[in-house]
């Protein structure tokens, strides 16, 4: 790809612009996109208004050389974003016969009620058409006045996965240079620490490309190469990928993975090791986010939500003068609470976390402090943290996951859990 | 406000347009923005570039009023935004003597490691400071060319409550009129239903207005009105919102709140009831909805989360006899669920849920299956969900919720619990 590619979404849809739902689209497109080297410089939010979408088209056509848009396809929307695209570019929408046919099919079925669902048939003229497997409304591309358009539904479970299949390809046709990325993904040291370590490598290095970016409570490395055809950027990128690693030590907890709890399903998988949780604090969440991925049930059998004092005595059998006697939130309750939902559910890991996680506080600890705590057949683990008390609730209770996970991680691969300590 | 502010919001970032993190910055301003009357108009989002900002902020000034600015403030980005906005409107930075003070006391107390700190004290000539109490960058404001520009730090849990605290009454300050909007929010029935219900009144109606929106899982009707006085708007919502919510009946689970769970919260609290959760395949995340709300533990005490068939009847004691014969997703065992755990955790109310939430089915039940269950002491209510093979196992997980949450809410209001079977 000599040619750089120049990209910019333009989502569509009032809702947005009311703030009822969040632009994950571009997000999500801008992720994918990334990983193959197609540079994303504007995202755009405009609402379902004919004229000021055209003008937000043509500003994109003088700045960026391949058009996405996400949203406006659906029966509701007059076809907002394809008649506007179509007329920016001098197209005219015809019927396309195999979604007439299918949408006709449809509201035979009974499945669709409007007749407005047959203009989600009109398309542009001479447009690759992306069938929606994930609801009605079909996507497209189009090549015109050297530009590349693609056209996406807006529900992002229609939008991502049609991205995916139909418009990576098509973009990645466009190249002759293969761009390949991996990120390493980090827990325990923040990004500019990681800068700090890779600076010389990232001022000296040209192909492959360096760089760190920080997430909400972890941070990453990614690498980048570029090359003629996929293995030879995989040859390339391979040795900086493990150099880094290995720089970076027990601070990776993935190459190319979501997030750490992915990590330690594989390492628990790997181990045929399973675990439970006893969750204050965090009021679920550790266990929503761990079975948020498919297959969790391999490795993890349940957990217990002990958010008053009584239950954490009722459920877990905790005793109730000790909770009394050190207060909810201490080192002997978080023991006790992995210990114990270890026995109840009969895993070989128990993990337990109680906490401030605001905005009130106990009258006795700073809001933001949790203890997280690991019973694992040889001996238990507890870990005092301060998340910090200018911390919003949500964000403490994410920050204390992480660290649950991340002491897992740190327990299955071998590496010193009470590393900070 | 005769005048009409439009309004853009530029968010400045690399890692947005990387798909790193979610512009929520911009959703959440612009939820606050829409209820005080102001039309937000675009949204953009640009890298950490000079010229691609300055461009960007040039487009903003010949399109909006009103230009707020989300990132970009702190000490690693060079303070970027402030830069380009001052060089757009020809404005000077100069030091701000309460702030720089501020940052010396930081630096000196080993807050901050970064001499580029200082930077964040300089801000355009004549701006209105607001003091970031969430984090160190301050946001500002200043007036210029008839343009109403306000800069805000991009980290959410700055951004947010700074723009609340402060950008909100800077920018109600601008109007003559008042304007002031009020939601009932609706579970049960689709947005399309709702439009249906209220064409003649939108139609015949100026002032006040009403709409309806979709929300991911549920929708509302927003009324809204313009008067001298906030008082006023307030008297002439007052019957419009009041008739909306009687036509719509049972389906309207408040009124300008964020979520279904908070009504329930709320509902509890009135009847002095708590209650106690069992979850399969939400996993957890029932608990994690509920106990998002600071106060939650006045009325959930707790629950457990049985992901595999060994718990349900190790720790909740169902038969496990039972579970084999009708299946883990099943009516009976779903009914179980929730009075096994009412009984565990002694409460008024056990809730279950337990369903095939995808990608893989249980060769008996579609995906999308679920059955929620509400034990009272009265009675114990089972429902049957179709939730849908083709959504997202996160749109089945947090669907099936607002269906339990439902059947709270109308068991504690006094509704029909079965009206849909």
């Amino acid at each position: 790809m000599n040619k750089v590619y120049n990209t910019e979404i333009i989502s569509v849809g009032t809702e947005l612009l009311l703030g009822h739902v969040t632009n994950t689209d571009s997000r999500d497109i801008s992720e994918m996109l990334s990983k193959i080297g197609i540079n994303v410089k504007y995202h755009t939010v405009v609402g379902d208004n004919p004229e000021r979408l055209l003008d937000c088209v043509n500003i994109a056509k003088s700045r960026a050389d391949i058009i996405i848009t996400t949203g406006g396809l659906g029966p509701t929307c007059d076809d907002l974003t394809k008649l506007i695209l179509a007329k920016a570019f001098g197209l005219e929408l015809e019927k396309n016969q195999a979604e007439y046919d299918l949408i006709y099919d449809y509201i035979r079925g009974g499945k669709l009620v409007s007749p407005n669902n047959y203009s989600q048939a009109m398309l542009p003229q001479g447009c690759t058409v992306f069938h929606n497997y994930w609801g009605t409304a079909p996507g497209c591309a189009f090549e015109a006045e050297n530009k590349i358009v693609l056209m996406m539904p807006g529900p992002p479970q229609e939008c991502v996965p049609m991205f995916r299949q139909y418009g990576l390809p098509y973009l990645r046709k466009l190249s002759d240079e293969q761009i390949v990325s991996h990120s390493l993904r980090i827990f325990g040291i923040g990004e500019s620490s990681v800068d700090f370590m890779f600076r010389d490598e990232m001022n000296s290095m040209t192909n492959p490309t360096m760089a760190p970016y920080a997430k909400e409570c972890d941070c990453l490395l990614q690498v980048t190469a570029k090359a003629e055809s996929v293995e030879e950027a995989e040859k390339m990128i391979r040795p900086v990928i493990n150099d880094a690693a290995k720089k970076l030590g027990e601070f990776v907890y993935g190459e190319d993975i979501e997030c750490i709890e992915e990590r330690v399903i594989e390492l628990l998988k790997e181990k045929n090791m399973t675990f439970s949780t006893a969750e204050s604090c965090t009021g679920g969440e550790l266990a929503k986010r761990f079975t948020d991925i498919p297959g969790a049930s391999a490795v993890f059998k349940g957990g217990v939500v002990t958010y008053t004092n009584e239950i954490k005595a009722r459920v877990l059998g905790i005793d109730a003068e000790l909770i009394e006697e050190k207060g909810a939130v201490s080192y002997e309750v978080a023991k006790e609470m992995a210990e114990k939902v270890r026995e109840l559910c009969s895993t070989d890991i128990g993990v337990g976390v109680t906490g401030l996680a605001g905005p009130d506080g106990d009258g006795v600890h700073e809001v933001g402090t949790v203890f997280v705590s690991m019973a694992t057949p040889e001996k238990t683990y507890v870990k005092e943290l301060h998340i910090g008390d200018w911390r919003t609730r949500s964000f403490i209770r994410r920050m204390a996951g992480n660290h649950i996970y991340d002491m897992m991680r740190r327990y299955l691969s071998g590496y010193n859990v009470e590393w900070s300590r």
